[in-house]
């Protein structure tokens, strides 16, 4: 079959993740995934965290399994922390390049995939810049590998959800009364889309997504979320601010931003602002951050930061992920 | 030793994989592997298929081994499938990004392979847009590695070779009563070398080279195949078909196929054309594919293709040639 | 923390390596690393080679640890030797392609640091064109990580340092009645530098750098060497030359040295000029070679050449190195 020019994002992605069981087969969005399901990866994730210095946590739950992760949009960060958790569990790990890759020559999605499958590949970790590409490949796939979703263009993130939702659990418990404020680009962000799925699951007492506005999200698109354009209204008695990262290029066409300077002046997350938030409020950064522009960066290391503790949950909960969909497999 | 321009392409490649006892030590072609040894490699090779869906057969045979996969021309496929051969045997893989390597600052490939065998690698991957290049490494490494050869310019692909013979044998059964029928850029294909190689070995009934005039190999290169330029007369009752990849440049130079359609309407394998194949006639294609181009996309997915199949012979193709070079190894 | 644009190197780079008990817990320069200390480390590297053509040595001293080769400098041949180094101690090893990192999106050093401590890295080995990176990075990071220098700036190459130093003591004994002659552009080379450092802790009888003057270092680097600019005079009696990589560029800076054969005709080893040398001299190079610039190609694989034995030495030293440091962590 030839890859399609674009690919419908449907709404049944929710269900195409869970098996006749409801149990998760695939990660492709934290929508539908009910609370009892969110609950059960964070606890899972939370047995795969260790202090730091102490060694990190392994077992041999994925031993004689394949994860190829397939990035079609570069990636460090997300890249590293999936293979490490793959590693971890004891997999064989194959790391595609795609820049090198034969979809230069023009080989379709289709193809690369069907071309894993037949190597006999148990986990696809996808990232890729266009919308509806990790679901299209899971309704095209055979039903014994999994699909996870490392990034899909400004839809979701799903481990980046998860992980965002365990470090807040850790630092501040129950989210039935939290307000959670998420600072910045929203519109782009496939970071807080995937975030308030989840805290909207888990009962969030209030979300507000602060951003310019020619970066707000349309109005109907997360309805249980405030959308506000003043910053200082948006951190007034929060217990998380979670600061986006800001393309330096969308600053140039904002309205009465001219520069990145005054995007700090106006959006930049920093200490004196956050004396707004409640007390005990924390920061969280997907990363990687720009320091001095959408957070200021003495804010970034200081205690309220939770934001190294998040890539530290994020390598857990994508161990918690591989090992609860390699449950659904056949055993080995 | 200062790396030479050109290679020599020598008569005795095919004794120089050879030890003294006949014995697999090196693969570089399948010139001269005698029917036997073909047959051997493809029984040990047809061990490590497991039906999709089923977990990957795996052994510790190359464990405390080390495999590099030293690709100085750009590939996926080839290299994902030598990397998890050698991971389900247990071997320490190396790969070497040679884009950004020190042959760049214009080390010899001599340099790097002395370098590689000072590292204790067992068995060196190679993959190389000169004729010669695996014969010269083979000629000038010491005698305790083994090189295999993933692609030499248009002159050979062993493995390919090998896993287009485990593929035909798996859906016809004996060669003698077949023909195969390979199609396209014959001329620049190591792919239809090491295929013609193989089958001719192994007693096949009728081999066809079909492609334009100009892409056609010299008449006296391979006596034992029929040189044939009209399609249809082409697939006359072949049981294989094998479309090979053309390069879009390559079909600019044609005379009278003007652009990539017309190259598909004279020499495009379809549904309809391959009506005129036998009943249970089987399609091929080495990948990736150009669909539309070389082969209609409905029957590259259809029941006649075994293109998925070749890509998972291909993996226990490459993981019995690992084994078997090893066992001519001092033991670990 | 913003990375800064420079990086101080500070006096006390040497002590920063040891513990408390004077144990070596990360390897930043030979520098203030006494004779005992450099013994024990070729004693245990001696430990780490086998003949070429038997197995590579191997132990599980690192298993659970995970290794990070982190290149912000390109590099093929010194990231392979860690890689290999790690995984024959059985570490996971996170190869990080830093060209497609976040740090072409303006992420800061500590950033990318920072998370892959939060990821759990044990070890990080670290190559950076900027000097004093891997102290910078060593003073901001935590108590429980290793930092590895594996190439800084012009500044140093702790473990091509060792690797020199084990290859001499393999070939010729004992320092203390040796003559060490080091050729070529000594003022950029961080493989002189380590390289003299260790030769002088370990009483070496003379050290001598011959250079065009435009490449000699500071009269006062190095006291306790001898600034030569005649190759004759510098060969007289050596027992060890060790040839140094030239970059073209800097040759047509040279004053009297118009061309690349100008050079090799004034500072290139030959065989012929080695004649001036002590009965039995070996000659090095740390690689790549530019074969008939700065050494002569058929010298190279001469036996006199101790080039390959050094890159064997480079596995030991860096898995010598690699236990050595993890025996300083928190057992796992």
């Amino acid at each position: 079959m030839q890859t399609p020019e674009t690919f419908p994002t449907l709404d049944d992605d929710a269900i195409l993740q869970l098996n006749a069981d409801g149990k998760l087969r695939h990660l492709l969005t934290l929508k539908g995934l009910d609370r009892n399901c969110l609950l059960e990866l964070l606890d899972a994730a939370q047995h795969f965290v260790s202090p730091l210095g102490s060694a990190a946590v392994r077992n041999s739950s994925l031993a004689g399994r394949t994860v190829a992760n397939l990035f079609f949009e570069p990636s460090t960060r997300t890249r590293a922390s999936f293979d490490l958790a793959a590693k971890r569990l004891g997999a064989d790990v194959l790391n595609l390049d795609v820049n090198t890759s034969s979809r230069k020559k023009g080989e379709s999605i289709l193809d690369t995939i069907y071309t894993l499958q037949a190597m006999q590949v148990d986990i696809m970790v996808i990232r890729d810049a266009s919308a509806g590409v990790p679901a299209f490949i899971t309704r095209n796939i055979g039903d014994h590998i999994s699909i996870l979703n490392a990034g899909e263009a400004d839809v979701s993130h799903p481990t980046q959800g998860l992980l965002d939702l365990l470090t807040i659990r850790q630092r501040l418990g129950d989210f039935t009364n939290l307000t959670v404020a998420i600072v910045g680009d929203i519109a782009h962000s496939r970071v807080a889309r995937s975030a308030v799925q989840g805290l909207h699951t888990l009962g969030t007492g209030e979300i507000r997504l602060v951003s310019p506005p020619a970066l707000a999200p349309a109005a109907n698109e997360m309805p249980y979320a405030k959308i506000m354009d003043n910053l200082d209204d948006g951190l007034r008695g929060a217990n998380v601010v979670m600061a986006l990262r800001i393309q330096r290029e969308r600053i140039a066409d904002l309205d009465g931003i001219p520069d990145v300077d005054d995007y700090f002046a106006n959006f930049g997350i920093t200490q004196q602002r956050l004396e707004q938030a409640a007390a005990n409020a924390i920061v969280m950064h997907p990363g990687p951050m720009n320091r001095g522009i959408e957070i200021e960066s003495s804010l970034a290391d200081s205690a309220a930061s939770a934001i190294t503790q998040q890539v530290t949950n994020g390598v857990a909960v994508r161990m918690a992920v591989l090992e609860r969909v390699s449950k659904v497999m056949a055993p080995i």
